[in-house]
């Protein structure tokens, strides 16, 4: 569940984010703007501000399951967490699940799902929260914790590992009388590559293998699938954008090709991407300067 | 000036990062939205774009200045930096700056100011930009560059350091029948601190030396003055919002008081913030759960 509407650097961008996490694979979002602007599915739990402002703990979770019946997500962590699941089960209360969100996450839902199963709660299922990025689920899932469901926000709302975009535009052609002029910024260490581009997704036995990066208007290596297509025209869409659902089924497979070393968490190996010939030549030529101007 | 606007996480924070770069006492800034929104002072030079969409690089030139006269700054690296300084001499353009945005900038700087002293443009300012942050500005001041000015974008409008923000809300208080009880969220390694607070800053001789969070109820430390002060009753503002010169004095006055151990750019010190004894007290007795609900 995609949790990070508090921490995204602005409201329009938690939205996009949100929309951006189910797409990667996130089952749904605790952005309620989000579920209704884009029909992503929501789903969350109450805050500690809830358990504080109740006279005591157990208030505050049956008033919540009055209003949210079967589907409740109980918040336990706010004062004794394993305490809190055995005021539940005590109560006699049935959630749909309970949330950790700080502590010894995998420690406390072991003593938490005991405490769940001793009280014939078994379908009550464990959420657990609080600053997770991927190492943390792989090493929570890796150690064989009882944990059902996972809610990431700040990890994956925000780029911690590349907070600024160092992409930049640069012009690439000018269409003068002769026709299209292919050009390049020729600055040392900043180098732009010129020409309308291609981009050439190759795969060998359904995986994808490097993309080559071409002219427009050569032909593409054995193999490659075009990435870039036209989608407007004099301002005017060509046709209308997938839905949700076809977005999301496409990148779940695009990065099921990916070779598994470049999708692994740790020491992963770099994609490759290379100039086709053409374009090789081209970015020579027009560094030589011997089509620039007058 | 600031450059951040093609870098900043969405259109309506640049113009944020724009105003925060002024108040922290930036000159002026290149989006002009902003200048627009918030009367900050705006300047700006040329894209590449603009001069490889030319014939040539002085017919770019020519065509600048011909718009904006004595104050254009002409972007000179897109080519050949000192070439293109040449080029402006030789054709007797006057402009009030150029612009170098890439390579060794303390060198560059060095051979574009000889070329325009000696071409008697000792009036024309070099500014320069290209992935700028405080340590590279320093080092280049230190170098003695013959630098007027720098562009700094990325490095100011977005958090390369600290790119999420980790602060979160918490109850402190609920006003319950017996009046305001202080409240506090008591996890282990995410307790909070109960109750309403108020911040006293403490000086000596001009120097601010540590702040110090009390108590909303309690008497300040000696010669501490409080920073927190009430700005809105029930919903409505009770004063109106000060100019943005006054707001920018004010930072810049704020930040001159602090020590120099706290800003300095390298290995800084920490800024000391103390607990008074009250709040002290209050923290342990509510950690302790004795006024906690029935």
């Amino acid at each position: 569940v995609e949790f990070g509407g508090l921490r995204a650097h602005c409201p329009e961008a938690a939205l996009h984010a949100a929309r951006a996490a189910y797409l990667a694979g996130c089952q749904a979002t605790s952005n309620v703007e989000a579920g209704s602007r884009f029909g992503i599915p929501v789903s969350g739990t109450m805050a500690h501000s809830w358990v504080m402002a109740h006279m005591d703990e157990l208030t505050a979770f049956a008033r919540y399951t009055a209003v949210h019946g079967a589907r409740s997500i109980l918040l336990i962590d706010t004062y004794d967490t394993v305490a809190a699941a055995r005021l539940i089960v005590s109560a006699g209360l049935r959630p749909a699940a309970v949330r950790v969100d700080s502590g010894d996450l995998a420690g406390l839902s072991a003593a938490v799902r005991a405490v769940l199963d001793a009280g014939s709660l078994q379908e009550t299922k464990i959420l657990v929260s609080g600053d997770l990025d991927e190492h943390r689920v792989a090493a929570l899932v890796a150690s064989g914790a009882p944990i059902d469901g996972f809610g990431v926000g700040t990890a994956v709302t925000t780029s911690a590992d590349a907070p600024s975009l160092s992409g930049v535009y640069k012009l690439v052609a000018v269409e003068r009388e002769s026709g299209m002029v292919p050009l390049a910024k020729l600055s040392p260490g900043k180098r732009t590559v010129p020409g309308e581009k291609q981009v050439w997704r190759v795969a060998r036995s359904g995986e994808t293998q490097r993309d080559v990066v071409a002219t427009a208007d050569e032909l593409g290596p054995p193999g490659g699938v075009p990435l870039l297509r036209r989608l407007m025209r004099r301002g005017v869409p060509t046709e209308s954008a997938p839905a949700l659902d076809a977005i999301r089924d496409r990148c779940r497979t695009a990065v099921a090709a990916l070779p598994d070393g470049v999708r692994r968490l740790t020491d992963a190996e770099r994609f490759p991407v290379e100039l086709s010939p053409d374009l090789d030549r081209l970015s020579r030529r027009v560094g030589g300067r011997d089509d620039q101007g007058p």
